[in-house]
């Protein structure tokens, strides 16, 4: 008999109902389509909505959810990540999209793209020109050594760039020159030229560029974050870029999130921003639905789940 | 005796005379500075004075000429490169900083970077979102296989891109999974995701993207121009721009160049254009240096010289 699951919740980030490629993944891993009251396993699709995944579980049999995001912070805080089911996020899937963003803003960073993009005039180079060239010359520290950054690693190898990976065991990040636990980050961040923030949010690492951190980073080196607002300390940053305390910023994620109509960060001349499309829905739907057919596979010959929650690292 | 070199030229890109950096490579190298009237041999700093340069030479008994870019058109259509004199340009030695500056304009046009720097606030995803991820789903074509389509080429390999190399001969370009010659171009065109510009201007390059070429790009495929705007025909390509012929195009040349207030170019928000700073002065200089330095050595040693012109070619 075909393992039964349910798709569930009501928007996927890109606005829309749950769209038939994921039950087609579904079926693909052997399962079949069912209502949350028959499910053996649940796929929930509204990264936002922990209340909803909370009243449908408890209509449901089912001993599996599949949760469609890396960061699942709003499911634990809202207590749904109980011990009663297994637990899997779609943590690592993700590592290319959101590392090939990081890249892109260190070279827009360092090439002054951001001072043209949407410009109406040439303004051509001048002897106070700062465009820089990142090969060769990039010192890079990536603060969370997951799927983002085990990626970010690997596309700066070309660059002949020196990596810092920073982590919470301290185990090497293959691809990088040097690896040191997060403790150690307040030492190393004084020489590097980029802070990529490529974490989960835990307490270790909420609010870990707060004020005192940024000071302690060169006047001309950027901070990255591709991974979480929470990770910064948003007023001490609006700060840091006014005094030019650091040399930029730029931010796929904030907090608050999102970053509200007036907010400063928007008008800060050394500070860019897109608004958390490092990985889309579309982007990034090929790589779930894969996980999806792997998992729902694994789930009916009882075999090991692929990216499951640890419910008290809370990723 | 030391070799006796001249640097000359009013104006270096970035406004300046020629610096200290330059002297003091000559000297590594084995030379001592001298006038022109002296000289063995002389470095030219200007790129866009040809002229300046006839008239130094007129003075100076130098066999050997140094230019500072890899771009020498201006030299060769004022008729200054003759066959009296050794030529060396500064080919081969930008090809990373150009490289880095392709790539992030591919980063920026699928991940639709473009749309939101310099905006004021935040435009989450939407259902017709087309954030594209880069990793595992671009091909690419480089046309021009010397130092920016090679370095292009390597920072690609972990992308996991496709890439088709376009070159006069044919050879195979290292890192690409096929090369063709210029002829087969408007073949290949048909199927790839974007196509950079990375070759000199010469009589079988000149406006080799003009309208019935563009017209085979597949309508979501971007053109990237980081080598001379004369490769393209402009008036084509906002054609193409505007009726959507093609999905884009990043350029950080242009013809006319600079780009004038007005030019429909501006407008169009789907071209970005950056202001030919791919390879500034002052992010080319240690490069510049460190060439000067050896072929100063070759050149006192009577070695051959590194980067020599052949001007059948034009570079």
């Amino acid at each position: 008999m075909a393992v039964r699951i349910a798709v569930l919740g009501e928007r996927s980030p890109a606005g829309d109902a749950p769209g038939d490629e994921l039950f087609d993944a579904v079926r693909r891993g052997g399962g079949e389509i069912v209502a949350a009251d028959k499910a053996d396993g649940i796929v929930w699709v509204d990264p936002s909505d922990p209340g909803g995944l909370e009243r449908a579980m408890k209509t449901s049999p089912a001993r599996w959810v599949q949760l469609p995001f890396a960061g699942i912070e709003p499911f634990v805080s809202a207590g749904v990540i109980d011990e009663d089911h297994s637990w899997t996020c779609a943590k690592g899937i993700y590592g290319e999209s959101c590392a090939e963003h990081a890249l892109a803003f260190m070279l827009v960073a360092w090439h002054r793209m951001h001072e043209h993009i949407g410009a109406t005039r040439w303004q051509p180079e001048h002897s106070s020109s700062t465009e820089r060239r990142f090969h060769g010359q990039a010192t890079v520290a990536i603060v969370g050594t997951g799927g983002i950054g085990g990626s970010l690693a690997s596309m700066l190898e070309p660059f002949d760039a020196y990596v810092i990976g920073v982590n919470r065991s301290g185990r090497s990040l293959a691809g990088a020159q040097r690896t040191v636990v997060v403790a150690e980050l307040s030492e190393v961040i004084s020489d590097v030229d980029f802070v990529v923030l490529a974490a989960a949010t835990t307490p270790e690492t909420e609010r870990l560029l707060d004020e005192a951190m940024l000071s302690r980073m060169k006047s001309d080196a950027w901070l990255i974050n591709v991974a979480r607002g929470a990770l910064v300390d948003t007023d001490a940053l609006v700060d840091a870029l006014r005094r030019r305390v650091i040399g930029g910023a730029a931010l796929d994620v904030t907090a608050p999130e999102p970053l509200p109509e007036g907010h400063p960060l928007w008008e800060l001349d050394n500070c860019i921003i897109t608004p958390h499309i490092a990985n889309t829905w579309v982007m990034g739907l090929p790589a779930l639905c894969g996980l999806v057919e792997r998992n729902v596979a694994h789930f009916a010959a009882g075999e090991p789940l692929e990216a499951t929650v640890d419910p008290e690292l809370g990723y």
